[in-house]
């Protein structure tokens, strides 16, 4: 990386490992075996500092298992201390650009525990004084990840660094949920027709249709706020290599786990089953299949700002989004419904992190889902758009939007639909009539129930008021 | 469809609706616009009345919306009782050839709903005496729909048939789960190599590998059980076209839904924003979502059954699956994992489902989700295909299962990942010279580890106990 | 299946194979194999004779291959006439329905090439005079099957259903697209306005959006007409069990397929590595996405005509799709887009097929596909769907569409877009100010025009003649 | 981005679009609509500058259109030449990092061909000596975006950049195909036992099975040279807004097309149909396709990889795969297939990205695709993804595989398929006992055979030579 090595500052040193030796950038806090999987893995271009908060868990995990480690006497204190200023330095975002490795990885996360345990070692060795690389006395094996195997402190890792990420989307979607509400509000008395299969339907109001986005949305956060921290909360840090635990002090899971809770702050719990727990990806599989549903619902509101703001003149018009940039270079005064538009693509993505996902669960086998990276890497990635996404639709979007009430009523007076509302007062017969004779002359339902006398003004207006025309009423038994 | 016609009983009927009017098979107990719907929708060839529990939910709703059109006066006692007969007759499973309409088809739902109402209303006119067609006495809209849109009635009865059908998948995935278990405990003794990435890992049970795929199942059972009626229960019956329930009478929801969850024996309840409940798509999303995991699981437990009965002599060979039929005409003696290929293509035709559900999730516009019709075929398809796929694979498969004791033993043996247990003892450095040279010469660890006299055969015997290998053991500090 | 055995006439008969005896229905042409099929894989309720070209195809490979070993000697001339006989009954569509195994099985295809055996072998004994299940005069396996592996006789008959299947295919696509190149001619002097991001763009022709609806699909018959024959016309057949063609006379393979090649009418070859083509599905996978780029466009085309006909009043009502069954019994008059919403979710399904195809080719390991049944199943079900739904497509919406020609002219002189149209002539300032005024103002472009005396009318005319709209011109330099 | 501003030169410039005014960096060479763009669309954190062919090929299209307009006179050569030269230093690798704009954004691509536009036009400015910012003297839209719109110029960027990128992608297809097919040679010799369903099938040699997945490689890197280029040569540049060409110079889209295939070396021609060209996204979802067939296959390959090597001692053991880095820090010795498992991943990412291409593309609506930018996005990715994974793939492992030779034939010695060759000979009946009984007692079919005296030595011999067993051979007749 650096072409010129001064005299007194080496640009590389040289590290070993069973394979053999390799000079790693003498500045570089990882070290050979990271070194290793960069070479072996030039693939997405995207690497793990990508998701700090996969960087984060990862050293929260180290950091609990020093200190289940030093409590059952395995880890002296010196090289506890080093492990946990480490630790808590990556935590507070420092280093972060030295995990280097591709999202996309084989290994089954090998190369991404070793990332953290060299960091972390070399982190420690400054901290003690010693020069990077000298793992004599802080091994990035031997001591960071004394007790652990990658097949347990990395799912464990993904866990919680996913319930991390998760409560960004909760807050995200708490507020756009919130935005729509208040945009329900606001248009409660912007009287509208409803559409069914693009057919005209019957009346409703605009605040009706904003409070429906506001309380599909706020079903998925319900979901998400109860089923999601169940859910990835089962860890099976101390299964070591395929959940037998071999080799692990029968002590140590039980408080790692619990030092793991403390220092996340999240109810971390050891999973029942650890061979089970190895191996599967279910809980990423379902959390996925949730983001998945929150994407599809964000997608068709933004199906529908869109059809609901088409125009000026040539569309629906019942409602105009905030201009948030010129939209055409060769139509003057164009704007266009950018953000939605994101939106929607942004939902398309999510869903097929989902399908890569899912392969990648099912591609495991045996004591092992070797496809764990792609599923980290996807799911990372689908809490991280969708949080965006919300934020942008809420920020510079929802928050903007304005009704042309004015043309809403006028649609709903002009409407064939309007019969609907009649239909009790004058009777199935002549609305079918009435609604016939409106489509073929061009006229409307009003004039022509006005005209033929099949209701007096006082009934209309009555029946016609918007709160009665928008919520079940008695009506006159047929 | 009868060629020559009698004097006394035509073959066909004329019945019209707003298009005109249709000759209906005169034994047809379904009408004109389901005879429309036929003509219209020749797609999958796959008839409503392929979903048993579907066609009974159709007509539970129905029941229920006549109890409470009778409660409020406006259904007379007489149409009244012939409705309730005729549902009553159709929830006991008669008639359900009458179900006719393609599970693909367009307008909503509309022709699923007419071809029930249609159904119920001519067999309510034959129990009162009067000719199929003859709708003065009964209608199939007025009387059989009342206070329905296929907008409420149809999304109700999917969600009640879902319910239904539930109960059996439940039933199967307990059943399962439960002869994995039987296996697990059965091979409790069965010491064996984990493999992970395909790559000789250490010791564990067949026992534990069992209780594993049993315990993973036995999470998805939970959460079906737990959280499926939650998500299924709330009805948006009495919203009527686009949730705000217009003409409708306001006593009715609550009526009609008491009666629904009273006739089902499910505790359906109103759904809170019946605006929102109109177009909502979300609980089928999630349904799905579970469903398409429990598919990868059963798909990735099927993989490791033939990885692991792979042979008899190529491959791993560790279980005997029961033969089930001939393998191959050409290759004498040849058995093959029939049973668990059929599941794994199952699981992704379940995923296919999925894929498919979500895009018409997705494509829902405005006030309605025209593509319901699809979401309600696809969910009641995999349902249906998961329920018989683990049927199969338990009787005709997992309760057949055998060990082969003596293989497993001699690949723990043989193995070099025996090394991993002797490490706490002999030091890293020993056990990683000791596998290579394993490797290199083809020899046993063991064998090497007594030549070298490195631990003696007492200390041996006890590291390599069965019960000292599987779990957690204080080993001496290193 | 039948409960009363008459004395006479045996209600079962005895078959043995590997695994030991059955009774098989008496009447039944299928065997034993065939039964134990059924009896494991009761999954997807879709049997073989479902897609009636599978089958034709499985008795065109039978056939062929008799040919061939009667020709080199192996199968005597009565065994063989009967075999001929019996595949050519089936080719003329009897006793189709005898073709009973679940489209869905493990076995890869084991029980499907075993159904055709058998029945053509009963067939065949039929045809010399024995009764079912003599199997000494025509055996199914030595005889029917000879020199053949269900590992290249099935992947033969696939791929040779699927060229038969396509030829349906083609014939509906173009049809399909004639009858949207037909209206585009009927609509080539609609003048309409085009619509970019949903927002009014520039003028266009209702004739020009038809057009491209016609060459978007004539794309598609081009690539399928052209790529799908080489695709498919590769066949293994002859490779018997991996594709080595053990135990088969060298001089069987060019024979069989020269025969089936002759049979079929399609232009069968021998693969070039018959080992590859055996495990290989790469032409499925390349010809189901194929198929989803069909059903993307069909699908975006229908939305589309969703879109230009919604309304009647409250959408953009540009054209009037033909009805085709009343809309709802709530609201009078109401008639819905049913068809092209049908054909939306004919092509979600399509996209669905093709991702379980896809896991189902990912699936494969080693010498051979085990999930070649799925891939079948999907794979015909794709081009069935597609056939069907552009055949309702046409018939049924497209040869009835209407243009509201004076509605889509209004729009065009109502629009801001129409300024677009004058910017070379006014000047992109003027052109931006005119719009916005008339935006802010509702009052047209034209008439702002007209009252600033910007443009006089004949240059007016002119340019807005649709001619001069709808096509690049050579307009005053800027 | 610069926190002190000197008092000589500003950190910042104004400048001003339709819809106010910004500060945009002063050193930017992306001006005010790039800025909004960056602003809007936070969200994959992926910039245009990851896709260096994107970037190149929209200068490339700005070069063209440039040479266009001066050559017909609408562009002056002092614009002309600063374009030019403009266009020459990005398509040369400089100032990629001013491309800015996030991959998944809203408005159809304008906010990248804006970007394009303003790099360009600044860059232009510095070449005549202007500030940057002044537009007066050459314009982001009036002169670097003349005659075109982004639904011209961006599309056909995207069609560019994929051509420019499918070069390497073939280059490296080509080069794994023909490390698959060194190795077909080097193993030609190595016998071993072909595997069906997992289970023992007959035998072939490791030679055959590298060179079918050489020839099944071959395959697609034939379809894909031959294909590729006709999907996408066809451009749609000089249709403008909607197709129409509407203010375009007549003379123009001939003109620029040519010069673009002049400028690219591609064989590029103006698409037919302009209006169908401006919104079909065909090409993108068909070329996926093909990109998900080989992702198909390089997966199903990798599993066969990691199946053979699988072991060392518990696994099938036939090959070796280079070791790339130490797989366990708790068990000594083991080294994974990384490699491979990488590959899975990387495909398994190119089927979800086929997935939200075709979601993207089937959302298109009217007379534009407002996803394309995810399409352009993923479709990138995945070429460059699959073109990293196969060099991976070639360099790090397929190279450097042994085969076990000893071990495979050992296999075949023991094997029960190796009674499938004996059939001719000693008949099936002999066959099958024979399987049945080395399989009761573990003993060797050749031993067996022998004991009993089926056949001599001399016979058996010859029968078992490789070269016998692997290809069609005339046998006895049975």
């Amino acid at each position: 990386m650096s072409e010129v090595a001064p005299a007194v500052s080496p640009a590389t040193r040289e590290e070993r490992d069973l394979l053999g030796s390799l000079e790693v950038p003498a500045e570089a806090y990882y070290g050979i075996q990271t070194l290793r999987a960069v070479n072996n893995f030039h693939l997405s271009g995207v690497p793990l500092s990508h998701y700090p908060k996969l960087v984060i868990a990862l050293a929260m995990v180290k950091q609990a298992a020093a200190g289940a480690n030093q409590r059952l006497g395995h880890l002296d204190k010196t090289r506890f201390e080093a492990i946990d200023h480490a630790c808590r330095r990556v935590i507070d975002g420092e280093q972060h650009d030295q995990f280097v490795v591709d999202m996309i990885q084989g290994g089954a996360g090998t190369s991404t525990n070793m990332n953290a345990n060299e960091v972390i070692a070399n982190l420690g060795l400054e901290y003690l004084g010693h020069a990077k690389g000298d793992y004599r006395h802080l091994h990035p094996n031997n001591d960071v990840n004394m007790a652990q195997s990658t097949n347990d402190a990395y799912p464990t890792a993904i866990r919680l660094g996913l319930l991390l990420g998760h409560d960004s989307l909760l807050a995200s979607l708490e507020k756009l949920c919130l935005a729509f509400s208040t945009k329900g509000k606001e248009f409660a008395e912007v009287l509208k027709m409803g559409r069914t299969q693009l057919q005209d339907a019957v009346p409703m109001t605009l605040g009706q249709e904003f409070h429906a986005f506001a309380n599909t949305l706020g079903e998925d956060l319900g979901h998400l706020t109860k089923q999601v921290p169940a859910l990835l909360c089962e860890v099976n840090l101390g299964g070591t290599a395929i959940g037998t635990g071999i080799n692990a002090d029968p002590r140590y899971q039980r408080l790692a786990v619990e030092r793991l809770a403390s220092i996340s702050g999240h109810p971390l719990v050891p999973a029942q089953d650890l061979i089970e727990a190895t191996s599967d990806m279910g809980a990423f599989v379902l959390f996925s299949g949730m983001l998945k549903r929150l994407a599809v619902k964000l997608s068709k509101i933004c199906n529908d700002l869109r059809l609901l703001s088409s125009g000026p003149r040539t569309g629906f018009n019942e409602i105009n989004l905030p201009p948030r940039q010129p939209g055409s270079s060769i139509m003057p005064g164009k704007v266009n419904p950018v953000i939605p538009e994101a939106v929607n693509q942004v939902a398309f993505e999510v869903i097929g992190n989902d399908l890569a996902l899912t392969m990648a669960a099912e591609g495991g086998q045996l004591q092992l889902n070797v496809m764990e990276p792609l599923i980290a890497y996807k799911i990372f990635d689908s809490i991280r758009l969708l949080t965006r996404a919300m934020d942008m639709l809420r920020e510079h979007c929802v928050v903007g939007i304005t009704a042309n009430e004015q043309r809403c009523r006028e649609l709903v007076e002009n409407s064939i639909g309007l019969v609907t509302a009649l239909n009790p007062y004058i009777g199935y017969e002549n609305a079918t009539r009435i609604a016939r004779e409106a489509l073929a002359s061009g006229r409307g339902v009003l004039e022509l129930v006005r005209e033929e006398q099949l209701l007096d003004d006082a009934t209309l207006d009555d029946i016609l008021r918007p709160e009665h025309m928008i919520a079940p009423r008695l009506v006159p038994l047929s």
